[in-house]
């Protein structure tokens, strides 16, 4: 296989810009950003992720199955940038990006334009990033 | 759970336009437009795709696990609206659609700018589409 044709193929698959967060106000917390997403079911409404095996937000999502994934807009390259590295929470702050909390207590990126709540349902152990299947079960 | 939220949270995930194809020259053919794809893993490279289960072309996904997925361009929406319903293999044609084969036998579209030969590894059988993982085995 041609690896230049099927990376100039596989960029032509549209992907998004995502935080990905994990944890409780007073416990562990995880962020990072993402952009493999997409929708699989309507009913019950499914995303598929692919997330990073060694990350520690792979390991919140194993653990507990509770995750926000926060929807990046236009312009906020910034807030991406600073979930490129692990998380810290500070000041009410996490790695700098005000906050509120989920019903199933995970953070909530204030900035973002939208927010969903995911619960998840199966996990397919392939590759280097592995593919959760999470169910939506609130919206912010 | 607020639906519209949910429906406008869920409407920022980008989707893309792709044409899903399978069988074989020679046998039974399926084709249909989907909207759900993915990249999931870079080694080996995964897709991770929601395919609707009252379709044609997921019975083929499920009995032979080789696919084509054609990437449609900016301007298809004609390729695309033809796939809407059950695709008809007459003149050489799949639907009005010039095709070429790929090599697990699946039609290509050649109007497509870009397509990806794909293998089935794992199906995750939940909601009205299952989420399909599949590994891109070739590039067209």
């Amino acid at each position: 296989m041609d690896e230049q044709a099927r990376k100039t193929a596989l960029r032509m698959i549209p992907y998004g810009l995502y935080v990905l967060t994990a944890g409780t106000k007073d416990g562990d917390k995880a962020a990072a950003t993402i952009n493999w997403v997409t929708q699989t079911s309507f009913a019950p409404p499914l995303l598929a992720l692919g997330i990073k095996t060694d990350s520690a937000i792979y390991s919140h999502a194993r653990e507990t199955g509770a995750l926000v994934l926060n929807i990046l807009g236009k312009g906020q390259q910034g807030a991406a940038f600073a979930f490129f590295k692990p998380a810290e929470y500070a000041d009410g702050k996490l790695s700098g990006e005000a906050v509120t909390w989920a019903a199933n207590g995970a953070p909530v990126l204030e900035s973002a334009p939208a927010a969903v709540e995911l619960k998840v349902r199966e996990v397919v152990e392939l590759g280097d990033h592995h593919t959760f299947v999470a169910e939506v079960t609130g919206c912010i």
